[in-house]
């Protein structure tokens, strides 16, 4: 039985708060649960050196947890002068799931970074960061159509993702702490709305996993990401 | 005339919500208008090595900004790989602020690490911060003392902190960011309950500024900081 | 066309060259094609802190690349002052891949240093980092057995890694660099030689992926593991 | 009985040695009794990138002290790889000090740095500094205006800091390192020539301090100033 | 008796092999009996900012060791954030001495990176570095050459590097590593072709070593750069 | 001719002022002509930890320059946030030098620390840090031998260095900044008083240079001592 008694292809209660903080373009709480991450979209006028002159835009991504969003105090990492190697990992990740979303040329050379803060953690934070980075990013582009600095809609869909596992020898959905801890594999995938996928990444923590296992946890996952879609576009109906 | 009509010896609206987030032994959101601080109160059992063995608990505290909490995004001080000036000062004067409202032999060898994060700014940050850290260490001691950890309670009343300062030529109360960003004078007031100071941090950004300039900006902070402690009074009511 | 003429899923031709270096418990030089790597695995007898007094052993990875292994130079990490993201991900990535071989509890309190230092690369640095450290640990557990270190061997089985992508809309199998920096997705499969999984890491750099051919990859990556297996065993069946 | 049988409103003998070291535009040595500080000022014609281009000049500051120049070694920054706090703290402070005498806009776009390096510590070291790095400030603007860089002078008048605080109940002036480690409370002022001050900075080390006491540390101040600009009015009158 | 039964005044075999790795312009193995160094050679097409205008080119040169060329794994220099002094003492020697064979004017404005990697270590990595860097730039130069980008050719003359030491009371050439961790004396010598010397770096790491030593370290160290250069020149004899 | 009128032969003027600073165990002062260095030994009754348990002491040194001792003012290494290649091989050459006079089993398990900080640099800073530094050490080893912790003096002699070099084909001693910046060869030699070497550094800046020169820069460099000697021997006999 999971926790909250979760049937194994449901999700948490997945909460998405538009403009939660009022200096950013975009500004997002996520809530996966007890999940809880602040998304943000801050928008440059300009293009890290690699691409100027090219034309095209850029979407970066910045990950961070406060040292207290989990169980124990974890040391703050610009206290300890570096970033962990999970911290870059994930934060890696975002920027190139938010990418995946955003016709680069029509962006023209601008620059959107999505700040993905976790002020609490229960597993699941990096799908959580990446399904409200989405939120955040859509509403950083409308500010630039309003504005005028952009004249074509350069988003090509949603982009949401989700963990699935398997635990105790079963393939769950959207694992907690308390399941995540002890899963035998862990894998998080991220997916367009029409289904195609831009990142699958499965992780054997104990046993090895078999061709089929991964066919039941694709699945699992995909049906996760048809409700994360459906909360995303109700967030985004409101009005401005 | 002040943003709001604000009279000048008036604080913006002070918010303290407790038990913000779910893992730390204090967790407080605490606002200042616009000024929005997660402030968490850590415990762990042991002191500093330079402690040890004396019977002394310790308590410190660290400070940040999320890249976006401010009007133009700041490069984020873990992937600067070190901690602004800025950032040092004040996560030193947090420390030392909370720190005078404990005594430490009571508190045993015990740590306390209170984490000040800024979710929001709009000018008074590190006031908003000392203001929530105080009373997310009161929770932390709380649990102590239900845990039997402690026996006595090592806390010696509240504390509050205020900024004044003068802005165009008129002292006022609790400035925010579009009056901090031109004040002459800016001035940090650190107070216990019974009006004697712990902290007292004037700066003269344009003039310098008179002895009796000083006094009038004593006396404001003096009448800022009863209303927090009114505040946190309040928020300290309601059962845990 | 494949540079070459290779088949879809053929592999480049794989070399593993035992005892490499000297000083190293284990020492490979791996070469998939003209991508280079030494592998080597360096006992210690003594287990990180967070394992100490279990029992247990640890397999630990790091990797790097010489400055000039690849096209244009690129600027040495240690003079830099940090591993970038991309150097802390593959280094974590090996070392998960080679403890799902190792038996921790058999090892004891024995840790397993693999380094993988790229002295020339052509695509797949990775995979071929995880191909020769496999046969640079055995070297080095068999090392422990014969002094008698270890009693019995906490070797599961082999452990092989293959990249798959598509390139052109085709899928292929252990694409070389031209292949690479053209790929509209790239996965990387660790597998071990009864066919299931320790890592599935699959991107879309240009269009996501679709179901279909997440499985047409899966398949190429199955078929070159086996090739690679062999070449392991070779390897490994001469003399010490 | 202070030592030396100090009166408790009597500053140490200050001693100002102008001329120091031969390379800096301005260089002085500094001592409040054993305290020994040396100051450079250094000019670089140009001004940091926030400042290009608006006509105004800039003054910053450094601190730092010799790993031996307090009773036990300090670890040298440079070897640690980090300022520490503190030092970033007194640097802050001796830029703003410093800044507050001159006239940024006549200064045009010039920068002066100024190095304040403690050689021996014995309390009140960062009030030392302020107070000679104001006379290596003077020292080196006149270098601009004889070299016709600068057509009128930007000098404003001359600052001086000194420390007060309380010590076994008793206000005292100019602190030395017995007497400030075992002050309850501690204040640095910064005052112009006028009397009106630039910083007050006041810390209860132990108990919090009254307004009465406030009032009591800031009268002492204003008299240990006064002595420390007959200091560097005589120090000033020798000619070049 | 020295190891392999080794004259006093004879170096270990040394093995050069050109075109070692493929992407550098000039790459080389050297070997001196088992110490083993790449040493790669890349241009790039431009100068340093403080030569900028000048008209002049630039030599420079960087050194690693892989962590586990040592006979017990030594910790990687790009995890612990910096190189070690040894490094950067053994970088600057190998660059300083690859300078003196280049005449700066007539390479115009192009800088040459010498980065030499020790993929094994058995004692003089230093000098078998400078001895195989020497053959690397030579061939960078050539293509340098070849592609017209340079008009003359800028090299002076061959350099060479070798160890000579005092050991149990006896001056050697070429100290291999049991050797050199008891030598009483440690010296490097560089040398051009007609016996003039670029560096001597004499150390005592014992007793001191009186002028007549010094005098017959030379002698050594003359007569092994001498086979050093027949290595070098066999070796640029064959055609790219 | 030579700056002063200097003889070829004959150093600047040194002068050794013990007792400097009123916390080091030792503290010198010594100027080589304008170049200043401040040279204290501080004692720490214990050992770093490859020494633990082994009986034997150990001598340690660091380098540093103050910003503005030099013509142009130096970023301060601390604020990098990393020492120079130039200081790591500054402050290895002075603990090797001091180590040379101290019999380290005697010394017992003590270590002291020489740290070198240049307030003026005109030349020659290592030669004179390494001068200053022996005085010091020897003040710091007289502290032991009073206090008892040691029972027999670990000093086997004094310790002097000297920089020889050829300026405009003329080999000189004791080169002052404007000489040492055009040398063509530049060697620092340390030497026992017996005239035994302990070290041989010289670099051919411009040409290389022949035996013939080595052999008449080692005869100056003999003679520089034998008058720096004079100097050390001259400070050490006043009484403490």
């Amino acid at each position: 039985m999971r926790p909250n008694a979760r049937a194994i292809n449901q999700p948490r209660t997945i909460n998405i708060t538009r403009h939660y903080t009022k200096h950013a373009e975009g500004s997002v709480l996520v809530e996966f649960g007890d999940t809880k991450v602040i998304c943000t979209a801050s928008i440059e006028e300009s293009v890290p050196r690699f691409l100027k002159g090219q034309g095209k835009g850029w979407v970066t991504a910045e990950y961070g947890m406060l040292p207290r969003s989990t169980h124990s105090r974890m040391q703050r990492e610009s206290a300890k002068g570096k970033q962990s190697g999970r911290t870059m990992e994930i934060q890696r990740l975002i920027a190139r799931s938010l990418r995946a979303m955003i016709d680069l040329e029509k962006l023209g050379e601008n620059t959107i970074t999505l700040d993905c803060d976790v002020i609490q953690a229960d597993g699941g934070t990096r799908t959580a960061s990446i399904t409200g980075a989405c939120v955040a990013l859509i509403d950083a582009i409308n500010v630039l159509l309003e504005k005028g600095t952009l004249k074509t809609n350069p988003i090509k869909g949603l982009v949401a993702a989700i963990s699935v596992g398997i635990v105790e020898g079963e393939a769950i959905c959207d694992l907690e702490y308390v399941e995540d801890s002890i899963a035998e594999t862990d894998m998080n995938v991220v997916m367009m709305e029409d289904g195609r996928m831009i990142e699958v990444q499965g992780t054997a923590e104990g046993e090895p996993f078999s061709h089929q296992e991964l066919l039941t946890l694709l699945e699992l996952a995909k049906q996760g990401c048809e409700q994360i879609f459906v909360a995303q576009r109700e967030a985004l109906k409101s009005e401005k």
